[in-house]
């Protein structure tokens, strides 16, 4: 007992759990011409929308509980982000669906991570969440810390 | 010049190209309720879209050609598809957007490797078209080899 | 309508459904001695087991439906896979838990695609099973195809 | 001479080392009831114990050698991680049979990340362990960077 | 008894191993002048040499063994491969260094899966070779299945 | 408005882009003898060379612009990271090639991540580089932040 407490105690280690969810988007300035859009957004401002799969990592810090070893417990954390996050995602249009996306902001990766971190960090107790990862193909990903 | 001969005179060898395209799409049957639209096609039936990361394999076969070794120049390879293809798909809605694919069919990935293979067929010389791979997500998958 | 039934009619598509389950297990011939056993399956046999992640990926093919587009409704073949197999294989010791591992059959990837054909392909009707594939390891990788 | 004393000098870079490993365990509190096991650990709890394809990753830190461009020898550092880490873990019960987990500790991969670098961070010289990083599945991963 | 040769009776299974080797090479003909090999060849006619970091799978097929559920032991099969291509592919230049790679025949995948099919074929029995994999990027890799 | 500088304001998020490229290279110090660079290097001081296909993520951070939603347009840094780095680097010799590499230093990866910073740090406006990672294999990677 003595010895649990050697292990854990005031160690922080890192849980991270990976979630997905498919998704349509476009990025479009409504009070710019199409013309505009085109030129800033490219492909990505298609009218009639285009998709991702999208890969997200929610990662929380905090220490190992002595008994049962988890930092949170993994399937609670994987329910939550599913009831909070991808439930509302998946299979949505991002632009349209979601209703803690605002409708006058871009549903680029670097906006949702900080829109998935207010939609969790209120949520997570005992333990810290750490950072928010989102894949939206394997070449572009984007990434928050909760740095304000 | 005896050896190059019996290395590959008449031996077939399978190249793949391995291409990518993001693109939005629905699953719905117009003649059908909305309730059995859900009720059939689940979230894909969402009328505001939803979309993915698909990965595409283009395999032809062939015997490597003495001098350059190749089946066929898989840059060429990908170059012709990303002109019939590829240029068409990505950062588009498979509903609504692309010309080969017709519009009183679902977009799945059964029809697309269909679809795919109809469009590239006629187009490889020298060596033959021998499948469609299409990953929509990495946990579904559909493959045509042209069997009528 | 016509069209339809030309881009589909007698054409042969395949679908793979990925699924995994994390597992335990050992390699063992208990008429062997322990000597033996640990010659022939090295660290395989510890008698105090070791595991895998395995991905199991199940193809069924058959011709696209004219108005839905599948040849298996993806989301039906991956319950009837979690039901069947995963639920079964899961968190579960494949020497001791499975009812449809024989105790006197090694549980190698070899055999375990084997097992898995032949409790699916009864269920799967209107389209054909194709194969079994299951990954034991990234390096290892076992296929069935029904040939007997 | 000057040259690459001004590239190197005083330049941290890190250098990060994979490995993998197969083994089984499970998770259990003795002094629980069965049932209490249950509901806290779910299926993790199999008492016929479950496995996973552990996937390490060693991250060390420091200025690369002007001779060499090293942090740290790679083959060397896979040479250490595998002596006293993958060579115990690998095909073991990770409750079982490993000297440096302790009996009544959960081998969560919270826990293993920290009892990792307990094992490496004393055997590391010339330059410093940054961090222990442990996937259990495609889903989960832990990782520690030797905060107390 | 009866039962394990009912199970494994006239049953082909397929066991797949997967091997990794970095390489060097060049495309490139000797009489051809150097515009037209950058011409047909492109970067991959650069004088000085590139590299990939290549994956080979490479597929046996038999009925699995009834006592040890093998079609082929993984680990011999492995041993096998690394005997007699990855130790002399392994860091080598593909052009220049190995043995069984004629001097004068282009080393593109699609040579490449037919030379390693020549020597590893003769090498083995019980069971059959099937497949010959090599993946030279994530997007082209070739097969080669022993059609002559 | 005033909603999107509450969403957006003094909030760092962090966007990275993957690109790859394929290249040559050896371990060699010149002043030493054959001996000493195979004793120090192994099989990486083949003379005649080795390769890699490399996976290079560059991340930048920033206040994602109040309209584009963008930290830095990912298409824009692809496009600087292959005008500067990969059109350098791809089907290259790091040893040879490549101007920003100094030729009496070893192109490890370590020191391959120093450099690339080096090119690409003043380029980066608007927003800041934050770190580069360097694949050189599945098992090794390297990353630098900056740090002098």
């Amino acid at each position: 007992m003595g010895y649990l407490k050697k292990v854990n105690y005031n160690m922080t280690a890192y849980l991270t759990r990976r979630e997905q969810f498919n998704a349509a988007h476009k990025l479009w300035v409504k009070d710019w011409t199409d013309e505009k859009n085109k030129e800033v957004f490219g492909k990505c401002a298609n009218k009639n929308w285009h998709g991702h799969n999208y890969t997200l990592f929610v990662t929380v810090k905090g220490q190992p509980h002595p008994q049962t070893g988890f930092v949170m417990d993994a399937k609670k954390l994987s329910q939550l982000i599913q009831k909070e996050i991808t439930s509302k995602l998946d299979h949505a249009n991002l632009n349209l669906d979601v209703d803690f996306i605002p409708k006058d902001l871009q549903p680029t990766t670097e906006n949702l991570v900080i829109l998935i971190w207010k939609q969790l960090e209120p949520l997570i107790s005992d333990c810290q969440l750490h950072s928010i990862k989102l894949h939206e193909t394997d070449n572009i990903y984007a990434e928050f810390f909760g740095e304000f």
